[in-house]
């Protein structure tokens, strides 16, 4: 096995400690946040910032990828005595596409027994806080939540426009609860997936995104995956969707599952198309139900799920200009026309409810219809879609099931809004989850930021996650650094989001940075920002001397130039008193203004 | 000389020639366009789209940069009768900053004798506009905003969101001259300046893009900086402002100008302060003058004045958390303190405008009290100063002068629109022109993005120019590649603006490079690419084999989850009638139907 371990990216990031808040109502939980320390001389505490990269960038975890991450949620399932351990499903050759021998990826070497609800019990997050149970998940969320938000009640005055989202100043562990039962948010959580550390995606929390990861027939592997997993999480992932097609699903989640920190979302349409030999006609119920079960024993937090894709929409994509663009919506609809049915998703929708309660997988209602060009926006197809997914939600809300709603895809800047609009509409504030949008199809290469513009809009006006694009996006597989570049852009674009929504403890790193800036405190510029070494290294190359880093300029502007300098000689000025006097004089003095009237 | 002649990427972009479209009012007039050719499996004519990279991706065109470019306008200047040629201001030493020998970067080989009008004529494209004259830089600029418009009319109905502007389906060019006769259009075109290809700077135009670039005391030289003003209008730069400080200014400048097919601006108040050894208190309105003159010889075509900076402003700054970050604007501000006198700039703008009227330099009133941070936006310092540019505009245009205001800097979403409202209340509707704004201070490395994300909504809310941010922004001197990456980043905030103000010829490359990517044409969708460079290679690193440019499938998906296939075999499915009635039947039917009211 050694050798087959991956390597993934451990450590902390510069100048950053990863610190633990612990709990009131449930004392045994820890919730891990980042403290950035700062240079004495600001004369500030440490700046905390939300952490979703897990025990990777805690020197004192022992990292093991072939033992996978501590179980840290075990206890708290097991306490909740509404579960059994089984044996669970035996794995098929399908699983992996019946990959044999060298061509077969290693099974996860640990194999933990699954659990699920017992006699038809719901164990979803959403049936305890219906119920008025705080769970541990539910408290770890809202400290999890709070990051300096005590000291931003202080510092800040709250701003921002929230097109109706009620972002509290303080977060308790009941309004998480409140939320949850209100089907505004969801806290994915499988409990199968005890290793992941509990977070929520919902409008009245911090904007969340999401990292695409997973092989195709043509490229990757699992080493690969679980790298970029990790990678993604370091950077700021919040979830992590595997999309692996081709040959060795089955194994490649599990060593993906096992290592994850947050949660895992997938469209187990794609693995069992690939047990039909990609024949879309040939998925069945029965084929699918299988599939569902087995990755829900797995730990598999969310499913994609395209039921909302109904035969009589079908016609609406015809006259598209590209048409249907979602594989898994796609499929759906090959297979609806094949047979002329209804999709088998939608006419079982209430059977994969009782699934899902039962290990609470969350749903991603997935949005097969959404527009794959600035031409398809906002047409028939996908707001019929829309309002099906609408249908579907309270279907799995009657069953206390977690759901989120999908969004689109390409849409200008113009017709953002209404996509936002009609889903808190149609789909009774479940949260949305958008790809993008790209608000441009003439930029592939740069897709994360025709894309990026519009996902920070759409989180404005209220997504609770963004998935996020890559350079990559419509021409290849992303590597590693493109899977950084789009994580970071969507940080961007997610931060963007919650300062402009007023959320109360967002700004707290904007300023702190920009003290940093105005102060010349450069390592401390290059530790609060996003990506402290690309922010480094484009400095070094213009200034690389040690001496630099205290310089009270840089090359952009050199000594003589630098606003910022001179900021300070009139700040100095400034102290001496009676400034504000001369500037009340200078604003009588009627000489100096140039009246209109005395122009020609 | 040969040595030192900087070498400057030549040649067309894939699949693209540069073509012409000729005047009727001036029939003399040649305007060019860059037709992409597409594959003849499309059976669609070539896409016509803007061209600002002058005659060196024309393969016919000699380029000679130690001759520069064709001295297009010439001509027409002459003809109007207006001007006269005269010897012109002595080049003085401390011009170049006392630059000698080796340090002095040698001047330009041609020196044309310069222009200015007679008897204190204005000779502003504004002063035509208003006498009713239809220019050839007017008629020049419409059929350039023409753009596959007529095309456009037939196949797009106008949709988009224009917050009043009012964009015609077609641009004549009396409603260029009308737009210039308003204000609410420049055309910035120094009659020393001929060799640049007019185009405008307006609302109701396509949305515009300056890079910047430039030396400082640090880094940098005479070729770099030819180098970068080429390869920036190549990939769309439609102006270029030199920022060049430190030493050589005016001989730079020179090489810049001399071969530069687009407006070129400056902030003469560097070289100012250059020529007064760095001490702002040592500026006066002489050395300023001075200054003026010897730019406006030399064909500079808008000057950044930051005479909107009043003393009795200052005080609004000094709680900033990020002060003055103008470097004209800190200067400006440290001399009225000095002084504790009102600004020379404001005091003598009227004289500023009689200079301006002379040559047709346009005004790019500065905003030296932008903020610099999330924390300092729409603060009362920046909006006092915006009032005052509002002043300053009537006074130029009661002189016959071009002007656009300067805009913000660092801005969250929610704070965006108020900008754009108040500049256009409070200027007369005179172009805006805004530096981004950055939409969160968190991600220095990516404030290209941070910014494309403020640069397309401003862009969308009525914004004329935004003048790009690259990677380097606040870290360091942009090389090739970061300007590359601005301008890139900035075309698509630009695209994304037009699209949503519904830009009658926008979504024409949109809809190509969709229809493009849903049959497969990889080769069209890289040409048709803002960066088809970029777009082939990413390409190229997952499916290398030219075999793969036609296949029918990437390898994001690999074959068999291919969307875009399937969506061909509905589409194919469709073709059998019937698809619709059975449509309509499938709505009939409710037994498929899982009604709300059949749930627990």
């Amino acid at each position: 096995m050694k050798d087959l371990t991956p390597a993934v990216t451990t450590g902390p990031l510069p100048a950053s400690r990863r610190v633990w808040h612990k709990g009131l109502l449930h004392p045994e939980i820890r919730v891990p946040m980042r403290e950035i320390d700062l240079h004495p001389t600001a004369g500030e505490p440490p700046v905390t910032v939300y952490d979703s990269s897990g025990p990777y960038t805690d020197p004192a975890a022992e990292v093991a990828i072939d033992r996978g991450l501590p179980r840290l949620r075990a206890d708290w399932i097991a306490a909740r005595a509404d579960t059994e351990s089984y044996d669970g499903r035996d794995p098929k050759p399908e699983d992996n596409g019946f990959a044999e021998g060298t061509r077969l990826t290693p099974g996860f070497p640990v194999r933990n027994r699954p659990r699920r609800a017992t006699e038809g019990r719901a164990v979803t997050q959403m049936a305890y806080a219906r119920a008025g149970i705080v769970t541990p998940e539910m408290e770890f969320v809202a400290i999890r939540e709070n990051l300096g938000r005590a000291a931003a009640k202080e510092a800040l005055s709250r701003g921002g426009e929230g097109f109706g989202a009620e972002i509290p100043d303080f977060i308790t562990p009941d309004f998480v609860r409140d939320e949850v039962a209100r089907g505004r948010a969801i806290i994915p959580s499988n409990i199968n997936h005890p290793e992941a550390e509990p977070m929520a995606i919902g409008r009245n929390f911090l904007v969340k995104i999401n990292a695409n990861i997973g092989n195709s027939a043509v490229t990757s592997s699992m080493a690969e995956e679980v790298q970029k997993m990790v990678w993604a999480t370091r950077w700021g992932a919040d979830t992590v969707m595997d999309l692996s097609t081709g040959r060795n699903i089955h194994n490649i989640r599990d060593w993906i599952i096992r290592n994850s920190p947050v949660p895992i979302g997938t469209v187990p349409l794609y693995q069992a198309l690939e047990k039909v030999g990609g024949v879309a006609e040939d998925l069945s119920w029965e084929v699918f139900r299988d599939t569902l079960i087995e990755q829900a024993e797995q730990g598999v937090d969310y499913f994609t799920i395209h039921a909302g894709v109904r035969l009589h929409m079908i016609p609406m994509t015809v006259d598209r200009v590209t048409g249907i663009v979602s594989r898994g919506g796609s499929i759906m609809a090959k297979w609806c026309l094949h047979h002329h049915r209804e999709s088998f998703l939608y006419e079982h929708f209430d059977e994969i409810c009782d699934i899902a309660r039962a290990y609470d997988v969350s749903f991603s209602l997935g949005d097969g219809l959404r527009p794959g060009s600035i031409a398809d926006a906002n047409d028939a197809a996908q707001f019929a879609e829309l309002e099906t997914l609408g249908e579907l939600t309270q279907i799995a809300w009657a069953k206390d099931c977690q759901v989120m709603i999908e969004g689109p895809g390409h849409v200008p800047m113009h017709k953002i809004k209404e996509n936002m609009d009609k889903q808190l509409r149609d789909c009774g504030q479940a949260p949305f989850y958008t790809l993008g949008p790209l608000t441009t199809d003439i930029a592939p290469g740069y897709d994360h930021i025709t894309s990026g513009i519009g996902a920070a809009m759409i989180g404005w006006f209220g997504t609770a996650m963004l998935c996020y694009v890559t350079p990559k996006e419509h021409l290849g597989l992303p590597d590693r650094d493109d899977v950084k570049t789009g994580v970071i852009t969507y940080k961007i674009a997610a931060h963007a989001a919650d300062l402009a929504k007023g959320h109360p403890a967002a700004q707290i790193r904007d300023d702190a940075l920009s003290r940093a800036r105005f102060e010349f405190r450069w390592e401390d510029q290059f530790n609060l920002s996003l990506d402290p070494e690309t922010a480094r290294s484009m400095h070094d190359e213009t200034l690389p001397k040690e001496a630099h880093k205290v310089a009270h300029f840089c090359s952009m502007c050199g000594p003589k130039f630098c606003s910022m300098r001179i900021s300070h000689d009139i700040r100095a000025e400034a102290q001496k008193d009676g400034l504000a006097r001369m500037a009340e004089k200078f604003r009588e003095r009627g000489d100096l203004y140039i009246a209109l009237d005395d122009k020609p």
